[in-house]
């Protein structure tokens, strides 16, 4: 089995991205960061987005309110931003507090600065199959992985476990597009370990703590990760139980080092898309 | 097998909509049908269509224009069309010629008025399982002929021969809403009919003429048949060889007579959206 780490792809995109700015005339990119309130996962994906663009280079920003902002004012805040020339992209740390209309958001977010492809515009560019748009950042980490580790997924058997808008579905259609035959999963699905073991690869993106163990994998299959979860002694794990599967995939992904680090790299390299985009 | 007929799918449709349209307030509702040049297929189509109309007590209009219209002209009259008060929803019969700018249209149709759910903002509603917009009408037929058969999608594994933006991916994300297992095969899936003969629905949408024969059929299996071709001897057909088929299906749709006469009452019943949406 070969451990196939996230580390591996981020650099292979930084260094892509790093030769690419090099046609982009202006400013350097910016992200603008969109935060509201404190919760420990939005501030550590903050901290590791701010990370990775210290380390391209690129600027960027946090925009922080507190939980309690009226949504006229977020509303308010958010147009100065996106119609803010200087910033090239636009990351809101979501779901946002229930009182503040996420929607709204969605439908006048500039698609240009959409990073995280959750306008409209977006969402039916990466369901059409059209490229010239930004599908969400994880979903596309986990095709740079197959595609890193020269996975050829023409008319492979490929299986997603989850079947949520930031993951599940867009990674059904990038793979499509890569012609894969894809069959999507969830929680009602009948024999998810029968289902999941006739796969070529698999993609578990189910928000479970180890819920895939050797009963889900095929001999020979390659397995990505996609879960981040915490289990009942407080440590970071993914969907796939690890040390069962690493016996009968090819590939896997650990969690940590695997997929998540993959995603702000694939941010970074949307803010460059997005600034090319806007800049004609 | 049980051979279900469209006929009687519309039947249903159009009752529902003939109770329902008693809510609605002011005029009656008003389809404008958009056509370029005389393409046999598109004239048939919008005969279909209006005399479903004319069935259910609507409006119809059709606005025909030469294949040598400038695309300036038809964007012109297209935005006419699009923002006429009295005109509740907007049949655009495609592809258009090559010279008029499709992707414009897409673009800008009012997405209450986008009865085949052209409009980016409608695919991502489709995409993301919201409910509230308009599916391509071809792709809700077959919903609905399996509403109408009583077949429970929960948990059932789901087949979908063929991946265009018209019918495989929203009939795909449509039983996905129905929490059936879904697999999208075509032209690269490696062993279709193996794939096909696993599952309890197949849906046809590959565009060649009786391509399914009995061994993409597993025993029981419910078989919608969305292909409408000519086959050699120049006869209507569909995509499923109806009587290599029979034996092995528990349901089966005939082509004509099928998933294509359910298509105009959905495009009705889309219309009543469109004019409930508007006036609300």
């Amino acid at each position: 089995m070969q451990e196939l780490r996230g580390i591996n792809v981020a650099n292979a995109i930084n260094e892509k991205i790093l030769e690419d700015v090099k046609g982009l005339k202006g400013a350097i990119p910016h992200l603008a960061i969109i935060r509201v309130g404190e919760r420990p996962d939005d501030m550590s994906y903050e901290r590791g987005a701010t990370k990775k663009m210290d380390k391209l280079g690129f600027r960027v920003t946090s925009f922080v309110y507190p939980n309690e902002i009226t949504n006229e004012e977020f509303q308010k805040e958010f147009d100065k931003i996106n119609e803010d020339e200087d910033i090239d992209g636009i990351l809101l740390l979501r779901p946002l507090p229930k009182h503040l209309d996420e929607k709204a958001i969605e439908n006048k977010i500039n698609q240009m600065k959409d990073l995280d492809g959750i306008s409209p515009a977006n969402l039916a560019k990466v369901f059409a199959g059209d490229d010239t748009g930004m599908a969400p950042c994880t979903a596309e980490a986990v095709v740079e992985m197959l595609d890193f580790a020269g996975v050829d997924l023409k008319g492979k058997k490929v299986t997603i476990i989850g079947r949520s808008l930031v993951i599940g579905k867009p990674v059904a259609m990038l793979l499509l597009k890569k012609n894969a035959t894809i069959t999507m999963t969830h929680t009602k699905t009948v024999d998810m370990p029968k289902t999941c073991r006739d796969a070529e690869v698999l993609v578990a993106a189910a928000g479970v703590a180890r819920m895939v163990d050797e009963s889900y994998v095929g001999d020979g299959a390659v397995v990505i990760d996609v879960g981040i979860n915490v289990d009942s002694e407080g440590n970071l794990c993914g969907d796939v139980d690890f040390d069962k599967v690493k016996e009968k995939a090819s590939i896997l992904t650990p969690v940590p080092g695997g997929v998540g680090s993959v995603t702000t790299s694939v941010l970074a390299k949307h803010l460059l898309k997005g600034a090319f985009l806007r800049r004609g």
